[in-house]
């Protein structure tokens, strides 16, 4: 028989990350492909197999194959279902389905944002914990909320959408339809915006000033940040008190022990954690003042994702 | 032995409610005493089983006593203490010592909101849900949040302070201490200080124009609504609009079947909850659009506080 692996895979617009795990988080095998997301989702699957296979037979370990997690965009974890995900042209797919052809192994499958947050419970920075939060902090802003030991997915698979949640009723333009979401003003794309708000507001100097729009990006703003940039700096700072007082609503929903940063904006650090941290408290119910942490992820980046979709299999197998 | 039954209590800051419920909500009981809210807290409790005792007494009949189940201001559910409620002389109380001296059944406790949650899922709305959302709608706003069939706690056992999620950084003083609270524009005052608001913004002729703001209360506002009182109809569309944004965003945090509106003001009806769903849908994220039933209470008001209460016993008995 040998030792039990999951074969977790995490597929993202670009490319899709495959490994395969053991309970502890360590991983035997990790390998990505194209996800050619103009490709039909079973080509995907088809040529993923066909390497997978490929790197078992080189890898030469007696194995047993317990289950097979997944994090993908728009999936639903109680129809195993992938719906409309925005940057991939696959319309609506049945995960299980597909898996199956190929498969005998329970298939489990979430968002990845919830991905995320199983895996930090296993393998980083919630272990130990039953109730917090993760934030993946991208192009997006994505949140997967714990309640219990348990991910909360709501009546319909789709819960922990805290980037939709609204800020300003008739504010920035969301890729969602929405006006003023959340995700609007803090992800990569939402503290450039910012910037931009900013450099039109004051006179200050900065060397953000030489750069368009399509070249600004979050690395180049922390990296301002950290030289002293006061554009940079006020960036972050308004971003931080939006995202504070937003972690304040949720908190006053679930009342985590912790929220967890993930991804891109998160690596900034200390720039974003510790206004973040300050501005919640203000806006937080005094019941749940200076008892909720802000962590940053303790999940490698590039091997987080998929170790996320692995636990979900070793959550499910755990649960029986 | 007889029939199996449960001890609801309810603590009121003026008056406090008890009665002797069966599984099926079946009350063999009710009765009431004053609070005293002066006094300790156990002069209340060896008053209410004084009566509890002589009422059992008259009542003649045969049963078994299961559990103690209370619904309290600033209980909480995991150490059984009541912590500084804020209209009660109390400070801290360890409520399960004090009912151990007259009772040896189990004993459960948690806020009247998330009470009345357990008590629509046994008896009311809520039947047959797993997730689901109660508002409580008096003179504040009180949430009980339901994932999966249980109620959330989260890590402190304060979870579901949805009243107190910010609306308006720099919005109406809450009594909390903090600005801009949900329940400082929805509950009972809210309404009546948007009313004073329109009524200095506006020309409109309005039969509310003549009473003082002590005079005012929501009864009033709704019964002006329901004649035609252009400030009264004023009022319930901007209190709705304010609600439904906030239950949009409470949606993206858990995601529930049903969101089920209990209390004084959600007696007003369709004048609040069909602007309310229709503002909810505006401001939802796409993925949850028509999906959420805004519901009215299905509780008796008089006995529903002490059904929930009730029900927090059958409830921990069946996950047993």
């Amino acid at each position: 028989m040998g030792i039990n692996l999951v074969l977790g895979i995490d597929v993202g617009g670009t490319n899709t990350v495959f490994g395969l795990i053991d309970k502890e988080g360590k991983d035997y095998l990790i390998d990505s492909i194209p996800t050619n997301r103009t490709q039909p989702a079973e080509d995907l699957f088809v040529r993923l197999f066909q390497k997978y296979n490929q790197r078992v037979k080189e890898l030469n370990l007696e194995f047993n194959l317990v289950g097979i997690g997944i994090g993908a965009p728009n999936a639903n974890y109680y129809k195993k279902t992938i719906e409309y995900p925005p940057n991939l042209n696959w319309g609506f797919v049945e995960i299980e389905k597909i898996i199956g052809k190929f498969f005998s192994q329970p298939v489990a499958l979430t968002n990845d944002a919830n991905a995320a947050a199983i895996g930090e419970m296993y393998y980083g920075a919630a272990k130990g914990m039953k109730d917090f939060i993760v934030i993946t902090l991208g192009t997006g802003l994505g949140s997967g909320i714990v309640v219990d030991g348990n991910l909360v997915y709501g009546h319909d698979g789709f819960a922990g959408e805290i980037g939709h949640t609204v800020v300003f009723p008739d504010g920035r333009e969301c890729g969602c339809g929405k006006k003023g979401c959340l995700e609007t003003y803090v992800s990569a794309p939402g503290i450039k915006r910012t910037v931009f708000e900013l450099l039109s507001k004051y006179n200050y100097e900065s060397k953000l000033r030489n750069l368009s729009y399509s070249e600004l990006d979050a690395k180049l703003i922390t990296d301002a940040a950290l030289e002293g940039d006061k554009i940079a700096l006020e960036a972050f700072d308004f971003t931080s008190k939006i995202l504070g007082m937003k972690l304040a609503d949720a908190v006053a929903h679930t009342s985590p022990e912790a929220i967890i940063l993930f991804g891109g904006l998160a690596n900034a650090g200390d720039l974003l954690i510790v206004p973040t941290k300050k501005y919640m408290e203000e806006y937080l119910f005094h019941v749940f003042r200076n008892k909720v942490k802000i962590l940053k992820s303790e999940l490698n980046e590039g091997k987080s994702a998929v170790l996320g979709a692995a636990a979900l299999i070793w959550h499910e197998l755990n649960k029986q």
